[in-house]
């Protein structure tokens, strides 16, 4: 770490791959709430270098610290990484800053090795599920730019594709920032993924019409009933995979399952403005949705699957 | 007529109140495959005039008029009004091109009879499904745009906002050519109508999290077996009423019904091509999607209220 947290600015994909070089916390905090990095892994390795980097930066100022520790955890409030990824770092503050980076690389080293895990268990359950020539539908970015690495279902549909088992994706084009369209598509391009885009809207009725086998997406927080809180839209794909009698397959590591959240109607729903949505009107935009735990068939983490549809809990 | 159609572009809303002056067939084709105009009632509308535009330009022609007929028929494949109100003016063209104009007109004039009609019997149904301070999503536009004046659903709420009973209305932005954020919220904000903008997928949450007392929409083809034809994205929001447990409602004139097409299922659905959805990718682009009737509460026409919850059929 040389005084600097590097991303790619996910703002401007795919029409140019800008790296973003940040040299301060508030330039961070910034990076996160205009979504040049998200996706929750991703978030929790940010906010983990994000301490790091408070760290060198303010090594002479305990309140200063104190506070771009505060602002970081708080960068955004749904998807439970980012306050996890900084507050585990910033525990070990105390020890000082090769301490805090040592931890900050092991928070990234497992989101890295948890891709890994999840991509083959993830795998060997799409296979079961349906069979050995899938048509998936996926939703929002959950491939490496979302989770440093591979990611979390875009990696087990890369395992997939490797494996020779995928007929080909439906990225859903993910209203209003269009993660699906700008990231997914283009990380599906470069790994040679045959793909198509659509609206969100159509999700439900391409399962009704039989072109998809199954929905497979990740999630920003996992809770204790097996609610799955992401990004806006997921439920809506639920209930039309539960209408199809397809199988619906949440995919996220286990730094997203948060047992101190009972259930998905207490978790913040961040809204995030009209401005994302129409230049012309008033909106009302909830980032993410409730996605109940009746409706997911099951979820894969890194260590284990757990069959919602058989009555297991996380 | 003077020779001429005059429609406003809906593809240039809310921008610019454009009146496009169409003096022949071919530039009123292109005017209904670009969705400058669009709305099964006002497709209707336009088919009639359409061939009466065509009566005069090739009144020395048979073949040539014949040619026009034709093509306009099949501009658009879905909704049934457009080849309706085409076929039902053609019908008159022996008689010549006065008795053809008044049979246009009478189209007109029996839509615009209509929308009052729905209007009223809408606006009681919804207070008998949803209350006296009802909060309302429809999706796509269904206002006078589409419908010539008035509207179908969109009529519906104006009336309800008239009564006093509306608190408020979402309007789903309709992917991927926004007619809710350009065209339905351009119309109520022009009647003076409470309204915010959401992205589509959010539908399903905002019912679910309770933000929403009855969902209220158009047809493009209603169908022999209360199966219900309509933009891309009403099925989806169907879903989320029903597990809700809301009202979902559809309004159109008894032109829109089709008693010649059984189902859903042999309705042709328009794919409108990828490059109305993402500029990076093929896309998978239904513009229309089938609601099955079981979801569906009621369909409200300019004659009767149909009660499909209650087993009655079209």
């Amino acid at each position: 770490m040389d005084g600097a947290v590097e991303i790619i600015d996910q703002t401007v994909l795919p029409k140019e791959v800008r790296i973003l070089r940040l040299h301060t916390v508030p330039a961070l905090v910034t990076a996160i709430q205009s979504l040049a990095v998200r996706g929750a892994p991703a978030l929790g390795v940010a906010g983990a270098f994000g301490v790091a980097l408070a760290a060198q930066v303010h090594a002479d100022d305990p309140a200063a610290l104190a506070a771009a520790v505060e602002r970081l955890e708080h960068a955004r409030p749904t998807a439970v990484n980012l306050a996890r990824g900084v507050r585990r770092v910033a525990a070990l503050l105390p020890q000082g800053p090769a301490a805090v980076l040592a931890e900050a690389c092991r928070v990234r080293d497992e989101e890295i090795a948890a891709s890994e895990a999840m991509a083959r268990r993830g795998a060997d359950l799409m296979i079961e599920l349906c069979g050995k020539r899938s048509r998936l539908l996926t939703h929002c970015n959950t491939g490496a730019l979302a989770a440093v690495v591979l990611g979390t279902a875009l990696g087990v549909v890369r395992e997939l594709h490797h494996r020779g088992v995928l007929a080909g994706v439906i990225a859903s084009e993910t209203r209003p920032l269009l993660q699906g369209a700008r990231l997914t598509a283009w990380e599906l391009g470069r790994w040679g993924i045959e793909h198509r885009v659509a609206v969100d809207s159509a999700g439900p009725f391409l399962m009704a019409r039989g072109e998809v086998d199954g929905v497979i997406l990740g999630a920003d927080r996992i809770c204790a009933n097996g609610d799955v809180i992401n990004k806006i839209g997921t439920y809506s794909h639920a209930l039309g995979a539960r209408r199809a009698g397809l199988p619906f397959v949440v995919v996220a590591p286990e730094s997203t399952v948060d047992l101190n959240t009972p259930s998905g109607d207490v978790v913040p729903i961040e809204d995030r403005g009209s401005a994302e949505v129409t230049p012309w009107s008033e909106a009302v935009n909830p980032a993410f949705d409730v996605t109940p735990r009746d409706l997911v068939t099951a979820i894969v983490t890194d260590r284990r699957v757990i069959r919602l549809d058989q009555g297991e809990r996380p």
